[in-house]
């Protein structure tokens, strides 16, 4: 290993920071799309009630924004729960994993203003997909170089639940994409349904 | 409970970077909406005094915005003082509570723009109360799973200082909405005087 | 003092990570005005050089709000190295700090735009002073409750030079403020200047 | 020195949350300028296609911005990694080090507009230059101010490893800058092949 590179991105707290402030812009980014109806076209309640119906598309552009960062967010704090140590390599697998979160509010709008486009799918699966394989290779790259504070009867019990995760949810999404050959709105709706499993977490209270 | 449940969310620290950055966004979201006068049309110090006084609904409504992000935000830090621990269901009742933290400037930009419509007062209200509702849920969900750090006596002390808060402030809020069935400025008027009174904290001045 | 004033805004780490939140926005702001000249009208290097001259009075009007705002979180991060507590007063006085801190792009923008106005220069001086006025309140208040860690000796040091420092900063921009009446260029000039020694700390460089 | 100089800018935790918050931003600046297409205009899956295509030098524009600041913010993180005091003057070192690199999302959305320009080049050359310089005179004086907490034999290890990367770096853009009077594509080629070099380390994967 050359000089620099021993001595550079050892501060995991760095990492974690500037992911927060990355995350916190881009969870944000959608708000400034919803803009307040003219007042002018408005002359009564039911003006009103039907110009904020019109805002629904962005409204739930927005959510949808919200939740997909929401999961990736709490699957990036998950890992560094555990992760103790850094080094220059996993601080840029960390920084390419930001410019993909970064782009979520765009490929999101892009998908809901072409909502029935097989490419707007396709573009917002790989955005998806780009976000897992990099939060499995972060996973990785900290297991390998013994950057986890954990013991090894933990480590495997840690471990296999964050791969598993990580294979379970890209595949939902992968099977989301490919269902838009028969229908775009239907390959939308997996994307919502799964997002909201984990959200919600709907099937940890019906194990419980 | 599902195995990846159980090694998630962990990260309480996290939450409050997570929860400072997006206020931080929302407490400043409604300046993009101050734009400085064209100077073309301003030919004397009267014009441009006038033009300043043109800003002022859009700055008060500014000012608005960032007291209730303001009394939102010291909430949350001061609940946050006494929990401890987290878990993936305390991290996603907060991403919730910063998804109605982050749609304040719009909701309040709403209300400011459609000042006689009640339609307007429901969705600020209703704003303000899913903001007091997800507080409330993350303060119940922390103490039910012992994720306070406060001895028996402290506990009970400090939750029941907590929950009438919430309570009292959200009645507040719901009497002024009601309020707009007579008159719609009497309902601003009165959401002004509650956060007024939490921001300034005028009751306690008397009382001391 | 009320049940739930007792238990609110303790947390002096949050007021510093939501006041960092803040000046970062404020710090990058007026970044969002310099807008890359249009490629059409430029035919030739000397169109560009001329193009990016005409950037120059918004490029002047960024720095002059980076520096400002560069001032008053300097100070701020000064006078919370030596708090260590705080309470729901405290918390209050820094959120109004950070409303006025917020302001300082559009009032910086405002000047910039309106640069031979008196009520430009007004409006400019009165949010350094409420600044500045918001700094001692601050200071005064943590100093009252006891919330600084500082032995007697060094109280008494600490505190004389962060009163000095405020009145000698607000004074020097109010003697600016009064030149506009002289010629508004002149109070420009002298703002520049205070916040280049400030920033520089020319004299520093002179008396070691 | 001045009393109030003693007594400012010791917060180094402070610098460092503010540099986060900073970059958090200026990383994502350019998603801004990165608009969906217009649904009025695109009827097929070719069209859309097409549009995507259109937005390439504007994503491409985003990618180097963000490589470029990741670098320096890595840069940035390392030193502080050793850097264990701060006084006034590191203080505003930094601060500085954020005004130029707020602006590189300015001069790489100008350098990607005017890319046949030597005049944007050198404009993209001398922020590198100065974010460079800002980044030697930080580590310098922190060095001469024993602000460092490393052992004498680490000391040297750290700090010729930190100054030779600077001086290489700075170096090899000055160097690619040139080039532009031969042709102002070869510049930018080689811009991006330093800073890929940089993120990849590809030179590390091959010395291993």
């Amino acid at each position: 290993m050359r000089k620099y590179d021993q001595i550079a991105g050892f501060n995991r707290q760095r990492i974690e920071a500037i992911s927060d402030g990355v995350f916190a812009i881009a969870l944000t980014l959608l708000i400034l799309d919803i803009k307040v109806p003219v007042s002018e076209t408005i002359h009564g309640e039911k003006d009103l009630l039907k110009a904020f119906v019109g805002l629904a598309p962005k409204l739930l552009s927005y959510f949808l924004s919200f939740m997909t960062l929401g999961i990736y967010w709490s699957a990036h704090s998950s890992q560094f729960h555990y992760i103790s140590k850094s080094d220059r390599h996993l601080n840029w697998i960390n920084l390419f994993f930001l410019l993909f979160v970064s782009v979520i509010p765009f490929t999101t709008a892009f998908l809901s203003e072409f909502i029935t486009f097989k490419f707007a799918i396709f573009i917002y699966w790989l955005n998806l997909t780009l976000l897992g394989g990099m939060l499995a290779l972060n996973w990785r790259y900290a297991k390998k170089n013994q950057f986890l504070s954990l013991n090894e009867s933990e480590l495997v019990r840690v471990s296999s639940a964050i791969k598993r995760r990580i294979i379970e949810a890209q595949s939902l999404y992968s099977i989301g994409a490919v269902l838009c050959f028969f229908n775009t709105y239907l390959s939308i709706a997996v994307f919502i349904a799964i997002q909201l499993h984990y959200a919600l977490a709907i099937s940890f209270c019906r194990n419980k």
